[in-house]
Order: C-alpha cells, then structure tokens, then sequence
C-alpha cells in the first residue's frame, strides 16, 4: 500500500524521494549539514522533546540554499552561461546568488523596496545584482521577466519548481538520519517549496511521520486553501513574518493538499514570544519567518488537539536566520 | 621527550589527560556535545580557516556547564549530600545550579550585586539559591565562607579547581575528534580554567598544536603574568566581557605559565565588533567574553605575527551565549 502511494506520488508531483536524493547528492559538496540543537528548558515548556534542525546556519542564513544550489548545479552549460534571475523578498535571492557565484554565472535579482535590509545586503555580498521592483507581485515579475528576456537568463522560482522543492527536501534526509526517532515534522509555509520537500521525503522514508505547516494567522492562504480543496489566494497578508507571506503555487499545491496533515495557524505576538526564546534559550538568532514552527508547537491550538497528543518527538525547522538586531530589539520590546 | 613531557605534567598539574578523559565518561550523560559552526565568508576575513566550537550551545549557555557537573558528580554521597556553594559572576553559577539539580543537591551561590540580569536569572532558572554579595572578591569570599560554615556544603571554585579544570578539557577532545586537523586553538583566558584543560587535553593528543589565550585589555592579567614570570593582579579591571575579569589561580598559573603559547589582548570595540559578526554572520548570540577568541584571530597583533602565520585550521571556542539582547543591542550602537 505505501509502496502505492509512494509510486503514485512518484508520477504525480513535482518532485519525489529519488530526485530529493539526487539532489542530496548534487549538492553536498556546498552546502552545511546543518546541526540539531535541543533544550531541556523548551522541552519542559512544550511537553514533548524538540529537536531542532538549524537551518539558520545554513550558508545565505537559510535553508534556500538547498534547493538554489540544486537549481543552478542541475543547468546544462549551455543554459548556466546566461546567468539565472529571481524575484524574492530575500533568502531565496541570497541563496541564489550564492550558488550562481560558486558556479561562476551570474544571478539577476529582482527585489521589492520593501525587503529587510539585512537581506539585501546578503545578495550584494554574494555578488548578486540587484534590480528594484515595486512591492506587489505583478511588479515583481514583470520586471523579471524583462531581465529574463533582455539577458537570456533562466527564470528560477522561488518555490514553484522541482528542482527547488527537491532541494529543500534534503532536509529531512538529514534531520532522520540525525534524529532516527522523529515522530513528527513541523515546517513554516509560504509559498510551499519547503514543506512540499521536506513531506515528500520524509514520508517516503517513514509514511507514519506526520508533517505539519506552520502560517502566520496574517497570511493563512494555506490554511485557507486546506479548508477550501483549492488554491485560495488573499487581497493582502499582514504579519511580521516577511518570508511567509507568498501563496501556494501549482505544482506545491497538491503536495500540500495530498500529504501535509494539518496547517496550524499562530499570531505574531507568538511568533515574536518564540523569537525570544530561541534567542534567550537556544542562543540562535532565528527571523521571525523561522521560529512559527516553535511557536505552533507552543500553541494551544497544537497542545489541545487530541490528533497530536501522540506527537513525541518533534522536528521543527527553524528555517532562516536573516534578522536584523534593530528588528529583533524592537519587537521584544512590543511584547 | 613528549613522553617525558607528559609524564611530567602529569604529576605537576592539577589535571592531566587522564583526568580529562575520566571527566569526559563522567559527564558525558548530561552534557550537550556541541556543534562546530564555520562561515566562508569569516574565513575570507579572516584568511584561515575557521573552526566555532559552540559552548553557547551547552546546557546553562556555557562552557561552565561540563567543569561543574565534573566536579558535582566526582563527590561522595555523604560529601554531596549537604550540597554546594561557590561565588561567580554568572555562567559558573547557573552550571552548578544545574549539575546541583541534577544530583538532586542543594546549590548556594554567592553573586555580586553588578551580574547581568540574565545570569542571575538563570541560576534562579535551575534551582540555585542566590545570596548576595557586594562587588569586590573579598565580600564574595567572605559570604561564600560564611554559607560554607553555616551549611556544611563543599565549595567548588569556578576555575582554581582541578576537577573543574578536568571538566573543561573534554571540550579539547570533542573539537579534535570533529576537526581533526586543527592546529591552533583560541581560548579566552580569565581565571584559567576553561584554558588550562583546553590546553592540557589538546597538547597531550597533538604536542604540536598551539595554544593562544586571548584576554580583554582592559583586565589583561594573564599577559602581564606571563610577561613577568609571576602571577600578577590589578587593582581594578575594566571590559564589557564581564565573564573574563578573574585573575589566575595557584593552580591554572603553572598550566598557563608553561603550555599556554601566547596571550593576545583586544580592546573591547573590537569584542563587540565579533560579537556582531557572530549575530550577523553566524547567526549564533555569544557573550562579550565569548565572542575574544574571534577578536583576537582579526586582530592586528595576530594577523601581523610572522610566529602565526602557519594557523591555518584553528578552533575557535565560543564560551558562552547569555548576554541580554538590550546589552548587545546597544553595544552595536556604540560602534
């Protein structure tokens, strides 16, 4: 039966455990595997054992790294020589700059005005060229399609790609090998390219582990869209957490209707209690984006829900680290 | 002739490798074996390779942690039983609260009006029971002596200690087993402890690895120490890294005195400028006194140093991480 579902799933979606594992493969020689940390004190707190997987520490700061190097290591030469362009809000572009530097082509980077400017200055820093666009989406991808076309370079999506959410799945192959008595996954969710790996591959190792995504309450189109059997998209998305607030796209879509168990929703103020106490108790400086999972764990909506209470020993990623201090201060400081 | 060495050290110091490795079964239940971070773009600056052992990491949020649950599980049951006290500005004593609770002993610790607030609060944390002393050594001896006399509890001194020292070391053995071609180790130097077992362990695995202590200017002791021949006091100290204002003790002197291959002293901006660059870059909160060793391999004294210039994979021991996220917050402001 799940050798079924796992060849249906082969056939069906974007990615599967073989292109994952291929990608671990393509891209070990770059990447950090990335360490699990763990706390007797959030353990007391959440009642339950967490492990840590820190993708903070990941080069670029965050786990984008995975699938942009898979991505462009994947180009034929012929393809690479253009260069690649992305629009992002931040770590995928950094990621992305970083993997085209190590790979000697060029990264075009299409970035709204209104990133965090620690994440600006990670694309610079790699050597990626940025261009502005206005906040929206429409903006965001017509002036990269206009870079796409003027330079001949390939479009490489954030999320809605197999190659990256292929990538991203590499950190379950880790997180199980570090952690082989994981019993559950928690993951943030965005525009899905995460979650979408990180379920594929761990329920082919596993089907009993369960994968839950975590969403700011300001931006739960996934919730939303789990609710409805179909991609609810929103007029607008309201959360401090800048890296959650894409939508679920075509090919991740699916895999979040098909095999994530359950969205669970959480507010800022949690997101930012969570903050602090990665910084305060973990040491590590999580962005808002990267701590939800912590929060969901800490959540009354997780703790009281029956369905979970078997949920021993929990996965949760934190996903990136590109925070500014000024940002981290200042909310703290709002609690 | 390292045989000789050895054997030598071995009677002469308060600790030795067998020490350490007994230490290191000791304690190896109840710590956390910490992860060694690195950064491309640190080594860049840097122009070696860079190797973080994490003690931020460590239970407690320190080093302090592996020396205090050395000692506190080297006593006797009737020894324990009437539980243990010592005097320290922060890291040491919330370790031994910690290792205290472990053994389910009682701690009484002895601290100085001026701690950070999150040290005290972490000895709180773990169950320690704080009394108050003024600033200087001699109010923090005297009390110490006092609740010593009153409760019959065993004083462990936060280095001069050669269980603690023991304790320390196992850090050595950890790094060299994850990094095996490490050829220098960096190591904040205060009372001597962290540095005496670091150097004792790794000098017995590998004669030829080099030791450099590194120590604020403002409170530079061991410098002074070494330069004279003698240990050397100051009538006054003055840094922001507040866990490496101790002077040395009668038994980690001969250690530092013999083995420790140089200290480097660095000013304070260039301490808080580390401790941005482990935020920023490494994603990871380290203490004042945490974040010397970093200073110190940027710093010009070491970079120039022809007798340094063959460093090429060196480890770098990131102390601790509890500094209060308003402190660094505004120590980067100050830059």
């Amino acid at each position: 039966m799940e050798t079924e579902n796992q060849l249906q799933s082969d056939k069906t979606y974007a990615a599967n455990i073989l292109s994952i594992k291929e990608a671990e493969h393509r891209i070990k020689p770059y990447i950090h595997r990335t360490p699990i940390l763990s706390s007797e004190s959030l353990n007391s707190i959440a009642g339950r054992r967490l492990f840590f997987k820190c993708e903070c520490f990941q080069k670029g700061g965050a786990f984008k790294f995975r699938g942009a190097c898979n991505a462009i290591f994947s180009l034929g030469d012929d393809q690479a020589t253009k260069g690649v362009v992305t629009h992002s809000s931040g770590n995928h572009a950094a990621a992305l700059s970083l993997a085209a530097k190590l790979r000697g082509i060029p990264a075009y980077i299409v970035i709204p005005k209104n990133a965090p400017k620690c994440k600006v200055e990670n694309v610079k820093r790699y050597g990626g060229q940025v261009i502005w666009s206005e906040v929206t989406m429409q903006s965001r991808e017509s002036v990269a399609n206009k870079v796409q076309q003027e330079t001949g370079a390939v479009l490489v999506h954030p999320f809605n790609d197999g190659r990256i959410i292929s990538g991203q799945g590499t950190i379950s192959l880790e997180l199980l090998e570090q952690v082989p008595e994981i019993d559950t996954i928690i993951v943030p969710i965005s525009g899905g390219g995460l979650i979408s790996g990180v379920t594929l591959a761990a329920k082919a190792i596993n089907p009993s582990i369960r994968v839950l995504a975590a969403e700011p309450r300001g931006a739960d189109d996934a919730a939303q869209s789990k609710a409805a059997g179909r991609i609810v998209t929103l007029p607008e998305t309201n959360t401090i957490a800048d890296g959650l607030r894409a939508f679920l796209g075509n090919l991740t879509w699916p895999i979040v209707r098909d095999l994530v168990d359950d969205v669970i929703t959480v507010g800022d103020e949690e997101i930012v209690e969570a903050m602090k106490m990665c910084y305060e108790i973990l040491k590590v400086a999580v962005e808002p984006s990267g701590t939800i999972g912590l929060a969901a764990v800490l959540s009354d909506k997780f703790r009281l829900d029956p369905a979970w209470k078997d949920c021993n020993n929990i996965g949760i990623i934190l996903s990136g680290g590109n925070v500014d201090l000024g940002v981290l201060w200042e909310s703290f400081n709002k609690l």
